[in-house]
């Protein structure tokens, strides 16, 4: 088999286990002319626009998409130029915030369940189950045995999900500190952009090593052949959007959904449109 | 005030109703060079991406895109190549089928209540409260008494809505009965397409007339400066999606959307984002 794009940023455990710092935010692995980038992905959206058309027409698998990063990173910039352009009739978006008093009654994995894709659709998720092993761990929101086990039921339910006919792809979004800083001020400086800023933000800015750590630990925990992690490089926009668009390429070509051939009397139907 | 695009297409009445035949599905009014349409939208999709990230910002008010049609008549395309490109997670989609048990209990508002789009979103239904005044009265499913008190109920209710800061655009695409025949004809020929195609689609066909009759009037009865409804030639299918965002951007041009000035101590922030 010839290796494909995704497999150059699928997350690689060495010795045993991930780390961020592995992989350089400004590094733009497989992209021959960083100019193309822009152009490229409008031309892969017929694509892609395609492959979505006959997931939604086959109506029996779907996609999972996970989206975690740092603020600041491109969650909505990805959703927005990459995921934008499918039919929003078959893109489903969830936003995980901060859990309700309803949701913390619950499992961590409730509220996941309750939105995953049905039949047909992709499914999105803006932060996920992760987030109760990321900031969970980064701010001791819950015992350190407690988050160890979680590595696992995440495993386990995914791997259910998987078997239901779910097709699971995890995407990290990796800027460097330095690349936050930057969004950061320029979000303070643009008036336009002020509504975006957060004071927050820069109070987690203190953790970020904290958090590096955790996403290599979560990483390293729950890679798996069924609901694999990719790290993307993402300083860059243009290469982020151009790399997340040939990955949902590769992974819907490789799912390779059919359009239903229902057994249509196509003369009988003819006829009856006489007129 | 000079005088809008979208005023050649708002439903008018004369000698006090509107007929569906005083539109002829195959016109294209205000359209210069017929062409041009589909470059012309494209071109008009960053002012309205802009208006709406200037509307989600603002997060006071929503707008609410009301999409009524006879089968084939493209609502989902006008979703996809009109509404696509707009921020995915500023949309929320509505598609209203056939009332389940659990919606049949209740006034038939209910259900559209339930899915009104929140602050800074825009909201489209592909159908609508309309297909209880439309499909309803062709098929005789509530007496006529009770149908002719829906009017007022609808009128009542989107006036309420619109009260509490949330636009409504109501759209009815409308092919002829010719335009219909082709492209059924062409989901029956095309393997790829089969699996949109329903014989119910052809049964429903036999009732063209009431339809339009149905549609007639709503839409007279419907007709309110607070909820107007525009009725799109839309046989050509560029002119239809060109037509539906040139309402769209006038529409939300017309909000203005503001984005919000927080008091943000920007010296002190920057402060904070020394490294």
């Amino acid at each position: 088999m010839p290796k494909e794009f995704r497999d150059l940023l699928r997350a690689e455990l060495r010795d045993g286990r991930f780390r961020m710092v592995d992989v350089d935010p400004g590094s733009t692995p497989g992209l021959k002319k960083r100019k193309r980038a822009k152009k490229e992905m409008e031309a892969a959206q017929a694509v892609v626009f395609n492959l979505q058309e006959r997931l939604f027409a086959e109506n029996k698998r779907s996609l999972l998409i996970v989206l975690q990063a740092m603020d600041t990173a491109g969650k909505d910039g990805t959703i927005t130029h990459v995921m934008g352009h499918l039919n929003p009739q078959g893109v489903r978006i969830t936003t995980f915030k901060a859990p309700t008093p309803e949701e913390k009654r619950h499992g961590f994995l409730w509220r996941i369940r309750r939105n995953l894709p049905d039949p047909g659709v992709i499914g999105i998720f803006n932060r996920s189950q992760y987030e109760d092993v990321l900031v969970a761990r980064v701010h001791a929101l819950a015992d350190l045995k407690v988050i160890e086990r979680r590595y696992d039921l995440i495993n386990r339910f995914e791997k259910e999900v998987v078997r239901k006919g779910t097709k699971i792809i995890k995407l990290c979004l990796h800027i460097s500190y330095a690349e936050q800083r930057q969004r950061l001020l320029d979000r303070l400086r643009n008036p336009d952009k002020q509504w975006k800023f957060k004071e927050h933000d820069i109070d987690e800015r203190a953790y970020w090593d904290d958090y590096m750590s955790a996403y290599g630990i979560a990483i390293t925990r729950c890679s798996t052949p069924w609901a694999p992690w990719y790290v993307i490089p993402a300083n860059d926009k243009d290469y982020r959007n151009w790399a997340v668009s040939k990955i949902l390429t590769e992974t819907l070509d490789e799912m390779d959904p059919q359009y239903p051939r229902p057994k249509l009397n196509v003369p009988r139907l003819v006829k009856r449109l006489k007129d």
